[in-house]
């Protein structure tokens, strides 16, 4: 009997804040255990066991045990001395992690038994085929046509938007290679127009000459030719740092990245986006690619990708294509909150009426607008998408994964021909031959295969989890927002940066009457060296965030209107530079629950008053 | 009271070919799941557990965790149905993959539950002081300057490679900055001499500069600049592929990928790269660097380093100089069979002496030649070694690693100036700062940890491991030679490659009286049919091995020589253009027991008479 659930309980999926379910826990891990060891055990089972019991009783065998359980000791004594608090229910508000999914841990730790290398199918026949579902559900997770799209796990989300990029750079030389192996495809065709044919136009013209596919590969980026030709690699300004190491290791170079103001939302400006595209173009210097991001690193905003991707069709008409990618490391798993049992994306003015079927939230969807629906609907208009599962997955590290439009893009970064896919099955034989990596965990598979099989990648699966962060991250907005500390005769206010696009809160504590930008810099410093492992202590504090820095480097000024907002001059943004601000990631799955928040309100607002004093108290001492 | 052991019962360290350690297996994890689930409890004991009696048995809750039930049964299902019986002690003969080490697995699980992030010492201390730790420990295994050397563990070798190859590319590219941003440190020079600057040279110069580190950087390869400048990527002949991705990653591109012969051993012929780089040198084409691998994927083999590091001593006199990136990733293990407990690399008269001492061969070390020693000994002379833990470490998937001669170097690929290490402990804040990767898991450093504390890397742990792998291979290697089949009235013989250089045996069969090579190839494709997942029963297969082809495009003609001693002809060889193998890489660590191996001899003998039965009755009927 099997029966289809359409009433999750979240908590029946976590260990638990105080380790509820560690009953569950053992049971299918010590579950899994013996099934792998009656599985050894009768593999041949004529074959005695190797290690006798004469083996098992003699001194050095003892002793080596010994050593290895004084090793266990060290071992929990260092992690619980020197690990951070993620599975509190209400307490850390900081980095981009949580209690995982106690069905993902499990799942990992049975298949490491068995140890399977996803590299090659040869392998690990198993694994590797809940690596080809898994990177199906994804790719149908981004919208992706399901017959067409593909996808693949990854360490992580740097290697994710590195191997895009890769994607990117050969695909845009392929044109290049075409005029010098087969001409007559893009005869009269300008450098200028080769570097501006769409993905769609190129995967055609391959389509057409199988025979010359090694040939053009061979003469495509790949030889080390043409990628200083291929033109400019556009980013938001609010540019992670591993954005600027693929350009570097991919070889394009740093000097071929080009950051793209980002809005009073810390959101991609499009109006400036298409302003550079145009200057660009009016200098015959093309447009590798752009990259949006659905949940920013810093602030969790979600960048206009609907407004991307129209742009990209209405320049198509000019004669401008450029290649885009999307960076949903942090926000991808919460298209599933948008699709609906048949994998079809909900319509907006019915979203409601289904977040109220299935729980999404427990109280009400303040969160969504329809510029950030748009957005999430728009991803399956482009070439490539990062989607972590260690992120918004709720997945132990490491696992990060990259979603593909059209698996035919695979032939411009692959090293053998297609043949090496079994056939019917559409599994590689050698997975290493597609994608940036070689040897992986066939865990990791299992791990994500196992969480996607607990919570679907829909709006009754994880769409639910989603909303419960969401909802959660609401709570400890409406909480900080405009809250006032009172500190020996002094009040201090916190300030929310934005509404937030997704489930992360960036804040600032200011004194009332403070009108010097360094001393509120100074005091969000001090704030968060006692609210993190900077002061030691980290079992005992009672409240954990997390901090950034928005500096005129990286932000330009972008972060002006926030900080004039709190009665800063521009002259102090002018000469301050930068301002810093604490910063929660609310991944916590319990805090929705509005009597939990409340419960933990209390001590954190208590934790937080404690903390202002004594770094009050240190500021007079000093 | 802490004991040193001298006498490790490798025994004690697998959970057993039947589960015969299940019992030890059960009591750490089980110590270690309570461990953490008490360090929940008593983190703010005043909180109440949020998952609450009343939720328990509530019915959604039950409905879920019989849904996770039943997942479990599907996953345990698959995983039992399609994967491989690595932990057979005596019938898998094939891939590079084995039991793994007993505590890795429970270090691994336990590390998971408190899930850090190593990409930043703020959200992992523990695990991110594991990972610094053994990095060190690695870079002093590969003969590093312990306060110089460093390390870190990365996704697995192809990331490690490509790694290697970013650092030799943006070192390689640093004097053509210099020349641009303080032209008087490299006065007089030509490009040819800036590009034939030793790592010495370069990293001193820098040391003179640091105020202008951040734009000679910027004026560096990662800018984009001078790619097609760096001159040629040696490789041998034996290329991985991973080789080819790495450089169509970096933007060196293919074209300046140049393969040398390999020799009868299937090594890097010294004189040919010698003749080539002269050649080069000749034409002012400069040498980007040199890979020597120390244990060929295919082959097990290993690499002259010695003579490399010769050569680039001797050609750095003539003014030319590479870069040398050692590929480890299968043998870098081993070396710790010539590291004794004082780290020292051991003289090759005393080492059978230690030997003996410490059991590492239970019968004779007949493995050993001076050639391989001083291969080994001079790994420490190189820039760069590839070394993954989950290859000859014994730790699952996935854990690679790179070392790096000098921590100086970092500075050619990182994207912060050095403060962001912590003060004195040397320790990155930012990790993901100085590697090619961003997020990754705490849980792999505690594994590896783990593993180095129960194993030391010197010849009373790990090497002793080693030896008993080394061992086990070298009863296969005797037990193949020569062997004889009889069916159907025919004979059929077994010939290895080589006597093999590590714990890799290549070999064929052929029929007595067979001189078509296409006949023998047909022969051996078959065999691995019936010994691999490809005829499906995995779980009821008696003798598990792998294959490979040594082709032309690949080797050259290298095979030849063994082609030819098999008796057929040069032109069989022209005509067929390769040769099929079967390759095992013999991971066991329980057949250097010559009483187990011999058990298990006349069993995989009946199985090996079995197929090779099935296979020419098929013939018949055919």
């Amino acid at each position: 009997m099997k029966i289809e659930i359409t009433d999750i309980n979240l908590k029946a999926l976590f260990l638990g804040d105080k380790g509820e379910n560690v009953d569950i826990f053992k049971e299918l891990l010590l579950k899994m255990i013996d099934e792998h060891v009656g599985w050894r055990q009768n593999y041949q089972p004529q074959d005695t066991p190797v290690i006798s019991p004469f083996d098992k009783s003699s001194e050095s065998f003892n002793n080596t045990v010994d050593h290895v359980r004084s090793v266990f000791n060290e071992l929990s004594s260092k992690l619980r001395s020197k690990s951070l608090p993620w599975h509190t229910a209400g307490r850390f508000w900081g980095h981009m992690n949580s209690e995982t999914l106690m069905p993902a841990i499990i799942a990992y730790t049975a298949a490491t038994l068995w140890n399977g290398n996803n590299v090659a199918y040869e392998s690990s026949p198993g694994t590797s085929e809940m690596e080809e579902e898994v990177g199906h559900e994804l790719a149908t997770l981004m919208g992706y046509q399901e017959d067409k799209g593909w996808g693949h796990i990854c360490a992580d989300g740097s290697i994710a938007n590195l191997e895009g990029l890769w994607y990117a750079r050969n695909l845009k030389s392929l044109p290049l290679a075409i005029k010098e192996v087969a001409p007559e495809h893009v005869e009269g065709k300008s450098e200028w127009q080769l570097l501006n044919m769409s993905t769609k136009e190129i995967l055609e013209i391959m389509d057409k000459i199988p025979d010359k596919l090694d040939e053009v590969k061979a003469h495509s980026a790949r030889s080390g030719r043409h990628l200083q030709k291929l033109g400019k690699w556009i980013i938001p300004q609010t540019k992670h740092y591993s954005w600027l190491k693929a350009a570097d290791i991919i070889g394009i170079g740093l000097d071929n990245v080009v950051s793209i103001d980002v809005d009073h939302n810390y959101r991609m400006d499009i109006d400036k986006l298409e302003a550079k595209i145009r200057e660009l173009a009016a200098q015959e210097i093309p447009v590798l690619g752009v990259v949006g991001v659905i949940g920013t690193t810093e602030e969790g905003q979600i960048d206009r990708v609907d407004k991307i991707v129209n742009l990209r069709d209405k320049l198509a008409k000019e004669g401008i294509y450029f290649y885009i990618h999307i960076d949903a490391a942090y926000g991808g798993y919460a298209r599933a909150i948008f699709i609906d049992e048949n994998n079809e994306f909900i319509d907006y003015d019915k979203l409601d009426k289904v977040y109220k079927k299935y729980g999404v939230f427990q109280e009400k969807n303040e969160w969504l607008t329809e510029d950030i629906y748009n957005s999430f609907k728009a991803m399956s208009q482009v070439e490539t998408i990062t989607v972590d599962p260690h992120k918004m997955g709720y997945i132990p590290y490491s696992a990060g994964a990259i979603t593909v439009k059209d698996s035919r893009m695979r032939d411009a970064i692959s090293y053998f021909a297609t043949y090496v896919f079994e056939k019917g099955a559409d599994i590689p034989a050698l997975l290493g031959a597609y994608i940036l990596e070689g040897s992986k965990a066939g865990a990791t598979a299992a791990a994500v295969w196992t969480a996607h099989k607990v919570l679907p990648l829909n709006v009754m699966g994880y769409g639910k989890l989603m909303g419960a962060s969401i909802e959660g991250a609401f709570h400890f907005y409406h909480f900080l927002k405009d809250r006032e500390f009172h500190v020996n005769g002094k009040t201090i206010k916190v300030y929310p940066l934005t509404k937030p696009d997704f489930n992360m809160i960036d804040y600032v504590f200011n004194e009332v009457g403070n009108t010097d930008l360094g001393v509120m810099n100074k005091l969000n410093h001090d704030f968060f060296g006692h609210a993190s492992y900077a002061k030691g202590g980290l079992y005992y504090n009672e409240f954990l965030t997390s901090h950034t820095d928005f500096a005129v480097p990286d932000y330009g000024n972008s972060p002006l209107p926030f900080v004039k907002s709190l009665g800063f001059s521009e002259e102090e943004w002018a000469r301050e530079q930068k301002v810093t601000v604490l910063r929660a990631s609310a991944m916590s799955p319990y805090v929705n629950d509005k009597e939990v928040f409340d419960e933990y309100a209390v001590k954190i607002e208590a934790a937080i008053q404690t903390k202002l004093e004594t770094i009050y108290n240190d500021y007079q001492q000093a």
